[in-house]
């Protein structure tokens, strides 16, 4: 059985016949760790469309070894310039690699030039997004390293709630940490990103950064986190009440889950993503609050935090099976406070699957 | 007196003056907080060479609030494509902007194109580098952030050390979150890279990622971490000896501790890159280890962990009082064990000043 790296340049191969290339350049890290499931600092890879024969992984000296290991299957060269030396390379052998294809969403307009002039002989054509396209349908080893970081997530709030670790008296910081920490005990090797602690007034902020800022009683909480598992992310939202709920507190919060639940109702295969944003935006519109959630519903979630498909008002395609996404729709009141809660998606045939577990209940702690 | 930031943008528009160019389109987020103080993570800036009425910085939705603390000093434009946009405001007053250069060792080819179209009437000019070159020598500021990441780096390794945290029996992944959270203890908002704990045959592995690996008595433990203040980082690595160390790991350690001593005495104004890189190398040439040290010796520190100048066979250009760059020589045994000892450093007219103070004498844990 082949590897799934294997699997995935043999998808990748398909592509490149179907564009007329002989062949690729790809020279975006987390591209080249999805075809090849290296995780080096300095990678390039020549995919040749006729097969793994003509296909060169190039790195440099300190990860020979580390290539060995991770990329066992394919040609090793061992140059620093690991870009232009493949593309030298095409060109030694330009009846070969005649048309090939590069990432010109990616390389930029300098390390262009010297791209072509190391393939003289070549026709470098832009060929942006093939990779990416490929990365939008998670596979079975994907979805596996996503549901695993969003269970060490869940796991993590769960310990950090039981311990009584969102309490007043402790700064947005020490949660962080502490939230962070106990994603690191389930297995995340790293946060996804930096976590959002928002207290108060500052849970109306969509991005705040944690501050020194005191968790007082009566305070709505915010969290938004994730854990990195396999290079996979996940990404969830929660918010709390420090104490009995207001009334206004309560309402927001009940708002929120319903715009939650429509948007994830209406994350199908087939679904215009603009559609699935505008589902949810429609119910906290009726609500008269459409001013106050000022940004997209959600987004695509893998090897990047943020990745394709964007799921926005001014998003455009179909959501399809095997596509991971967030759902997260926020109202926030600026000077009182916010409310915002995510969830992480496969979209599936039917119903999507939930992989972010924690109950979306409003709770007191 | 102006802030820093409308200083570095004066120095910024001498440059561009220099260069016969009307603004600058900086497009790179570490070169806008660079001259704007900015930390957001969407951002254009629009530099005129006429000083900063012309000048523009534009953000999305999510940072208009952080755009208005942060940037109070130019105007604001609040827009989701960021650089098309000024591009876009570039073209509809071309008089004003009519040569303008952009960042084509950052623009992607597309990016390229899309800027072009919404420019129409606007030369944009390849103008690779003119930031990264400003940021080559760090001003006062710089140098207390990456004084205070430093101290930060010493003070985690010093409680580390005397709470007995290197010992047999603990995996490297653990010491590896111990030294990171004391790091967050003293003031670093988050570990500067992936912190490289590596025991016995791991440690001659250069760029080793901590493992579940469990440290034994006699081993080599390496250690190369770095905190981060205000967004600029350090970089220290030191490597002790578990138990009584062996003929060879003492003969190993001193050989490193001269090359070290020798390449940081070499690091002074007007000194060749290359040069500084030679002198470290020959003494571990000299031992006979030349191919056992096949990195380079230092690179340039600050907004980046790895910026320039990088001290290296093939580096090119000199060094200047007030870069920031480390000495890092390494020897490295397949099998058996490695040494590296690095310091961040200062170029000073004369002896380059310390920033990582912890002692380099041979220390038995």
């Amino acid at each position: 059985m082949p590897d799934i790296h294997a699997t995935r340049r043999s998808a990748l191969r398909h592509e490149l016949q179907e564009a007329g290339l002989d062949a690729h350049l790809v020279t975006d890290l987390l591209n080249i760790r999805y075809l090849t499931g290296f995780t080096g600092s300095n990678a390039a890879l020549l995919v040749h469309a006729g097969g793994d024969e003509g296909t060169l992984f190039c790195t440099d000296g300190r990860y020979t070894a580390q290539a060995g290991t991770q990329v066992p299957d394919l040609e090793l060269v061992v140059e620093r310039a690991s870009a232009p030396d493949l593309a030298r390379r095409a060109g030694a052998a330009a009846e070969r690699y005649r048309t090939t294809g590069f990432e010109s969403q990616h390389v930029s307009v300098e390390q262009h030039d010297s791209l072509g002039a190391a393939a003289a002989g070549v026709e470098l054509r832009r060929a942006p997004g093939i990779v990416e396209r490929l990365r939008l349908v998670k596979d079975a080893s994907e979805v596996e390293a996503i549901r695993t970081a969003c269970a060490a997530a869940d796991r993590a709030l769960a310990d950090l709630i039981g311990a009584g670790g969102i309490r007043p008296g402790r700064t947005e910081l020490e949660v962080a940490r502490d939230l962070e920490n106990r994603m690191l005990d389930h297995g995340s090797t790293g946060a996804a990103f930096t976590s959002i602690v928002a207290a108060g007034a500052h849970s109306a902020i969509p991005h705040h950064r944690p501050t020194s800022t005191v968790l007082a009683a009566g305070d709505l909480v915010k969290l938004d986190f994730g854990a990195t598992v396999d290079g996979y992310h996940s990404d969830m939202t929660r918010t709390f009440v420090l104490g009995e709920p207001a009334h206004w507190q309560r309402e927001l919060y009940e708002l929120v889950a319903r715009a939650q639940r429509a948007g994830t109702e209406a994350v199908r295969p087939g679904a215009e993503v603009a559609g699935v944003d505008g589902t949810a935006r429609a119910v906290i519109a009726g609500a008269g609050h459409a001013e106050h959630f000022a940004h997209g519903l959600g987004h695509g979630i893998g090897l990047q935090v943020h990745e394709a498909p964007s799921l926005a008002k001014t998003g455009l395609g179909t959501l399809a099976a095997g596509m991971a996404v967030t759902v997260e729709p926020g109202v926030y009141l600026a000077g009182r406070g916010g409310v915002r809660i995510e969830d992480t998606l496969i979209v599936r045939d039917g119903t999507p699957e939930l992989l972010t577990l924690t109950s979306k209940e409003l709770v007191a702690l």
